[in-house]
């Protein structure tokens, strides 16, 4: 067995990230309804003034607040109309002199003269063109002023803002068409090992289905990458490799799940060896779970590789804390919000590993975290789980009362 | 102008709940691969016991705990190795006897006779099949009891169930190879209005870009829902009628955006109450933002309505808090996490309305939850929110140092 020494977490991180430098994600520009979910790639500023003209928040009557100064639901103030805003009719012309007043329905446009804008609910007409108004209006009110939603020149969104709805909704209010949106990346997942079989198998004596590909492969699509591929494989050096050479044609990176024994490892870091022209960068992290772990990276093809742990909790959160925190760090991605939450008993931690704890979390002003312990290899913990805590590799475990920060899983 | 009840936000959407009955949603038959983030429409139970063996969780030696009893550092016991187990070979007919061991890897099988597994580090082999361990084992010490992870019978995931990668991991490993799933609604979303122009248009005086279109169509495809078609249509009551018409065929949700002035609620209301069969359901609900809501229901083409407020804050909130919450109800699926957080300014409710007001999310243990004020009509404000609480109609609004729950948004 060859003694090799195992990097940290951070480490292990930081290599991928040096070869990311060289192959930053590609970018598309695409149209507004196709960018949901999608990594905005560059500052997006606006050209405009959002409202490009004052805009009324009301059914109103557009009025100069002067003239209202003495009006009240008793002794009402006397306007004329001198006409009307028609929501997609230029207005152009109409002003409000002194005495007078127009109507603007909501979202219309305030003509000029006038400086705020009258419910109708406090106007009555009284014929002839005379508008009773029973209440006072302060300069400004109802009114949104040229530019106060987005000033032109305002950065809108940041580059890496994940975009949401209501990011796409300020887009378009900004006569934004399009945006450039990162290219998420494509992964190809390879499940190795003989004794592995497809859960639609009843595994035999010796046997055990495969679940890593299938949380690994609906991981990446939640995260939004492509799954160009899953495929298993038995354990046939030759086999393996030929397949790791075919994924490299169109993968952005290469997941090699299973085979978490000894002898499998080493299999899985020697094709790694082989695959990437830079060799392997990470053979083994200080991590509990997730000791398992290799990275490599082929500079001439583009593509990382990562070897997972078998255990499928571990497997899990290493890719998190590993491939999926990397594509965040190089897409100026916003990390996701942990929860503050605290637990009432203590956790051990593993001495100068990272330690990924588990946990259910309870409800509350502040919520309890409830560590979930998933012996090696089981799945039903992880199912029932709602997140996990890291314990730094110099922390020395959680006693009760203290506070963590929950990566919580949706 | 009709003077109408307006709805209690609960009430309107318990209105459309009762429509929700008669129209469940459909289900349909997918494979693992395709169901992740889509709603579980059974309960699923285990047929197996996993493990189906008993599981080393180790490279280690098979052993009978009692026969390592002074086994240590200093005086190893001897050990016959009777086998080995192969990881994909079917181990039948070995099993560990007084005195023996087996030779196990990581997920293998612990034959009969053998409660513990020791680590091979602690293993050292001596030739003609002899081994010398130098540390005891507690039985059951790194094995994996039959039924540990799921036992048979067992419920590993509920209906309603937003399915997460390990979700699927765990049908994966009890052999489950598809779930019944519901099939999202699908969406129309109309906007309508003679002022709206589309993004890539420069507003003229008053006119204003379609913002409602892009953050609702969005948000139905965040929350799973198909959109069938966007389309914008000019305030022609014939042609808007048309286009519903249409839409009842191939959505089961028609929403109507925009709008917003006391004339076109009218037409919109007017609208609904021709293509539904049942009616208008709500006109008008007690929400600030978000009074001018409308919905309906047509029970022969099982199509549900809803015009939205034409303020794109209130148009987002309230989409979310009628029917993206029927959707939840009718399909069992739990409620999103709402964030504990505390308020530190005065923040007024709405005396009888249900108060939805944006705020930003800070930091720390408990989270300071600051509210954004976002006038009618604005985008940017919605677009800096993490998200919102919600103030009841009885609440009489927020002190400082009062608790709130935040609906995020990610």
């Amino acid at each position: 067995m060859k003694l090799l020494k195992v990097d940290t977490v951070d480490e292990a991180r930081r290599k991928l990230l040096d070869c990311c430098a060289k192959i930053m994600p590609r970018t598309e520009e695409r149209g507004l309804l196709d960018v949901a979910g999608r990594i905005l790639a560059e500052d997006k500023y606006s050209k405009e003034n959002i409202p490009p003209y004052r805009r009324s928040i009301m059914d109103g009557y557009a009025v100069r607040s002067k003239d209202l100064g003495a009006a009240g639901d008793m002794i009402p103030t006397m306007l004329k109309e001198s006409g009307e805003v028609v929501l997609g009719v230029d207005p152009a012309g109409l002003t409000v002199e002194p005495g007078q007043c127009v109507y603007v329905p909501t979202g219309g446009y305030v003509p000029e003269g006038a400086d705020a804008v009258v419910m109708v609910e406090y106007c009555e007409r009284f014929g002839d063109g005379m508008l009773a108004v029973s209440k006072s209006a302060a300069a400004g009110e109802n009114v949104v002023s040229i530019g106060e939603d987005v000033s032109e020149g305002e950065l809108i969104l940041k580059k890496g803002r994940k975009l949401r709805p209501q990011d796409i909704g300020v887009m378009a209010a900004c006569g934004v068409t399009s945006a450039s949106v990162l290219v998420p990346w494509k992964v190809t997942v390879i499940s190795t090992g003989d004794e592995l079989v497809s859960p639609d198998t009843v595994p035999g004596p010796g046997q055990i289905r495969d679940i890593n590909t299938y949380t690994i492969a609906s991981r990446s699509a939640e995260e939004g990458f492509e799954v160009v591929k899953t495929i298993s494989v038995k354990d046939d050096r030759d086999k393996l490799a030929s397949v790791i050479e075919e994924a490299k044609k169109d993968s952005d990176v290469v997941i090699i799940s299973g085979g978490s024994s000894q002898g499998k490892k080493d299999m899985t870091a020697d094709l790694i060896g082989e695959a990437a022209d830079q060799g392997v960068l990470t053979h083994g992290i200080a991590a509990k779970p997730g000791k398992p772990t290799i990275t490599g990276f082929d500079k001439k093809s583009s593509t990382l590789f990562i070897g997972l742990p078998g255990h499928p909790a571990a497997a899990l959160i290493v890719y998190e804390q590993t491939l999926i925190k990397v594509w965040r760090d190089i897409t100026g991605r916003e990390e996701e919000r942990t929860i503050r939450a605290k637990v009432n008993v203590n956790v051990p931690s593993a001495p100068g590993r990272m330690t990924f704890q588990l946990v259910k979390l309870g409800e509350g002003d502040i919520p309890e975290a409830i560590p979930i312990f998933a012996r090696s290899g089981m799945i039903a913990p992880v199912s029932s789980a709602d997140g996990y805590f890291v314990m730094s590799e110099n922390q020395e475990g959680i006693r009760p009362g203290d506070m963590v920060d929950v990566h919580l899983w949706k």
